[in-house]
């Protein structure tokens, strides 16, 4: 059993991490940090998980936390990551870093939309965390940069694609949509029941998000020139999930049968990505509290173009469950431990 | 006071047009015909209506509803409207038809998305009922083709540019999101509460969707030769409301301020089009219960698009309201007559 | 045209009271309030209001606003109401104050349940908003205590029983559910979408919420002897509305056709009483945005108990449409101004 | 690996059924049956299922059946269930019954709530499937009739308190709300989205409900005099959930600390069941998805009465969870074998 332990353990992320680890069979979680719960129980602050952790949220220093365990997760907000993670790495621990700061690998890039980096370093060693893209270096990494949510639902879905040179990448046009637990557990008024509920709006509209230069990176690694794309944001009235539709130019020599085979050559052994048949296509409540990445597309003759859509929980393939498998992957262990749990529907 | 009726009053479409007419200061509704709930009060059917209405929903010949007021409304679903509509003119009466029955007026397009059309002579006089667009031929006409929910969020963001020439057409993509009032109040499995909350789905992905010749004949009143677009539309778990994100290529001599005028000239002394300020992007729940379609729009230098969010209350503006105005105009009544609710939030 | 304000502006109630009396035939709205927001549009804080109001949020001193309107209704938490409205008082304006600062006769019992009382002498003045029961003392006084959401919907449905003794009233159990405006626009983890959507939880279980006190007033007001009732609040994941289920043991020689005509008699009159057919019950969503209280009930002869079961939009009848009746009442306007819109469904 | 077979698989709880049992470790799910969905993929029905399971639904006969499965789980409607379940347990096989079939021990009152009865002499050897209850009887059963949801959530709360005689069993009020997949998957107006979402109503109010006969007898076992009780079901706006309000008159010799000995001696060591400190209230969103029964209480002494608040996911530990359990118990597996997930939340 492998102890290990999250860094930030008073958010939706970090309780759903919590939800998974403590049925995970090869390891034990040892200590959840909170700054604002500390002396009180985790499943005092998250009552779903009574009888599954005895665990009190403590604001350890990281002296007491490497102590503890040997694997962790860093859960925090940009910024408090990069403060945090050089220390648990020199002590020889291995990191899921499930903030934005070690997934721009140009620290241009970073500073550009975050602010100055103060582990600079440390960017050319982590590992971006999308196993269906980078399985084999993760297995040997000791720092896994954890994917944003809607760059997971986006890349998954166009990789296929890009890898083949189907698409023209300028075209590109991602509309994503995705469930409230994104906006995190955050006392403010733009999250409170009364304002999302019966409700949608778009947000950070005109390529503004900071997911964005994360969705290009990847994209460009399959590009000899590199491209910006269109990607628009939304709320949805809905706790988990994340739904993008994606358009792209088609490249005219490619049919249906053609662009299926792309899918299914580089998903049909992943044990997360789910192809649907022809004239299917993905909903959220299909992967509902699972680590699927559901992929559904269409080609339409009358503009040329190829629509995809793909969907996942945002807080686990999005976020925790796709930590788990990173560290599943990192620790040696069967890549699906603790993830096999079936979508629950409705 | 005008005498009203409404053909088809057991559906939401039916059911608003009776929320909003009950209360309307120049007609009185004196007729709503249903098959299904004949001899039952309309306020047992929508017992939020107790109090505001004692109609008694009946099946009613077509002679006894043209004794029985001057302007109908017809909510049925289409093949059904134009099998009632000649009658109704016939008898010297004027018709709003929520239907999309006289909406496409090339008969060739009508058939190819849906079936044989049976009055075809009607769709030459057919006004298209985006006042709007065509408010003076609204006044004088007989038969008003109310526009579909869709269309209207669509055609009402993309009109001023494409009158003004200033986005490349072909490169037009629609993403709308639609409550589920849309899906019609019938027994269906899909539009369950439990298949339909707390998810969010894509359907009729590639082009496949009945509204869309109705957006492209729109579109294409703009330009010297038709194009087609992309339009997908998706199911949102709320009740009421449309939200459209569109994307095109804007031409680079257009900035943020030149559109915006476009969008000013056009709308300014529109009552029911409300342009956001720069950064401020349209919500459902803004709009919801009103006939307001509310814009915002942001140009992304990255890309070279412009993005244009629009939103209407689909049963309100997209339907009932859009009627209501629509006999408003046909009438000489205020244009504004029974709609001035302010949306009700939250 | 009178001129009135609200005072406390930037929560739900005060949003509701801008949406209702921008459409008020008798009044014009003149100053909104609003310490956080001030200087910022009232439209800009609520965007559905839009076009409806050009309002600046103010932090006025009393004075400035002594200038502007001649009645104010004050949406503001309690304690601060009882600083403001002493003034406004003797400045010679007519009050409804929203608060829970005037509401309990008994200074005893409000420095219980909540503080001090700083403006006692008012309490003897102030005259209990609820028109069904208090008509006439409300169209002369200057200062209105209006009432609190739960007593509103469970005060309207046990009087017709309470003053025909045809219950016993210790046996009285109140299991109310609110919708979540009722937690008001306020920053906090248990208000947020992820804590409430998909959810349903009773607080404040075992008599300790601070509207028992003003439930069990009104409800003595019919006793010789007074009673303590049982009064369970649970929190709905809904916007608007309240529905209450009231149990009590019938007095035997009561059928359901004298139950009946105890409602009939006190409520057929009344503009926003609806008393529903025998076995038809009522719902929160045929009342949303409406001033309506629905009540149904039905005798249980196995246990002697009656059930009745009402609703009510909390923040309609339950808080702004009823401040809003009052302040028709006090002037002398028709009581229903401002107030016809139909509720909206779906 | 024991064989079973699903009976009904295409409604919520046959659904919930088999994605508990694609996990479970001890079994095989072998067939499932649905006449409407015949010949498709049951993960074509439920997409959450992909890669879960390959199982085509059939339309089996009962000898083909008995040839697959060595359990079954009988996910039908009443009187359909008694019709299959005889000969099941002719050939044999053991049968858990999800259907009322079987829950009632006294003939007279099952036909008196539902129709004649045609398999009488099972009545007396079915096992009323509450492990909490009645474990041992379990283990050596045939036949169980699982209990119904919300005679779950309401017998578990007052088993412990009734058992020490610490409540006067008259003054039961049961007042429970549920989420909406206990109305099924049935295609009926009253079950979409746009009827249940942002609303709320009580249904079969005043003992009408056929979960109440269910209900009292379990209660009447632990008294020497039968009595009956009041319940009033609800629907909510959610899709899995309920949560019971209960209250009762107190013996005056009972305390917090008495009562909290209570359900501690009875509950401590149950796997499912918890207990929650003093203060603390259950609420379904804590639940969800999970085998769990969550019960606080507390006791109000202006009125003499106890509150007690119970909550459990409906289609889990209020029916495919039990089932499961019960199965668990009747093959010797773990108890808790396929039911460890942690509650999902948010």
């Amino acid at each position: 059993m492998l102890n290990v332990a999250i860094i930030g353990a008073s958010g939706y992320t970090g309780a759903e991490l919590a939800r998974i680890l403590c049925n995970h069979p090869n390891v034990r979680l040892t200590a959840a940090t909170s700054r604002q719960y500390a002396g009180q129980p985790l499943a005092q602050v998250f009552p779903n998980l009574r009888r599954k952790t005895d665990l009190i949220c403590e604001n350890f220093t990281t002296e007491e936390l490497c102590a503890r365990a040997d694997l962790f997760f860093t859960a925090v907000p940009h910024k408090t990551a990069m403060d945090i993670v050089p220390d648990l790495l020199s002590a020889g621990k291995k990191v899921v870093d499930l903030s934005a700061d070690f997934r721009l690998r140009d620290v241009a890039v970073y500073e550009e939309w975050y602010q100055k980096h103060s582990a600079v370093e440390l960017l050319k060693e982590a590992v971006y965390g999308l196993p269906e893209l980078y399985r084999e270096q993760i297995r040997t990494s000791r720092l896994i940069a954890n994917p944003g949510c809607y760059p997971t639902s986006i890349i998954l879905a166009l990789a296929p694609l890009l890898k083949a040179g189907a698409i023209d990448p300028r075209s590109i046009i991602a509309d994503s949509k995705s469930g409230t637990s994104g906006a995190g557990r955050v006392a403010q008024v733009g999250s409170l029941y009364c304002e999302v509920a019966d409700g949608f709006r778009a947000y950070k509209v005109g390529g503004t998000h900071r997911h964005l230069p994360e969705i290009e990176q990847e994209i460009n690694t399959f590009l000899q020139e590199p491209v910006h794309i269109s990607f628009t944001p939304h709320l949805l009235p809905i706790s988990r999930g994340i739904l993008s539709t994606l358009y792209a130019q088609l490249k005219p020599e490619f049919n249906h049968a053609d662009i299926n085979l792309l899918y299914e050559k580089m998903y049909a052994q992943e044990p997360f990505v789910r192809i649907l048949p022809e004239n299917n296509f993905p909903a959220t409540q299909y992967v509902r509290g699972s680590n699927f990445c559901d992929i559904g597309f269409k080609i339409d003759s009358r503009t040329g173009r190829i629509i995809i859509v793909s969907t996942i929980d945002n807080i686990v393939k999005g976020a925790a469950g796709q930590a788990v498998q990173n560290m599943n992957l990192m620790c040696g262990f069967t890549e699906t431990a603790g993830l096999e749990t079936a979508p629950f529907f409705p």
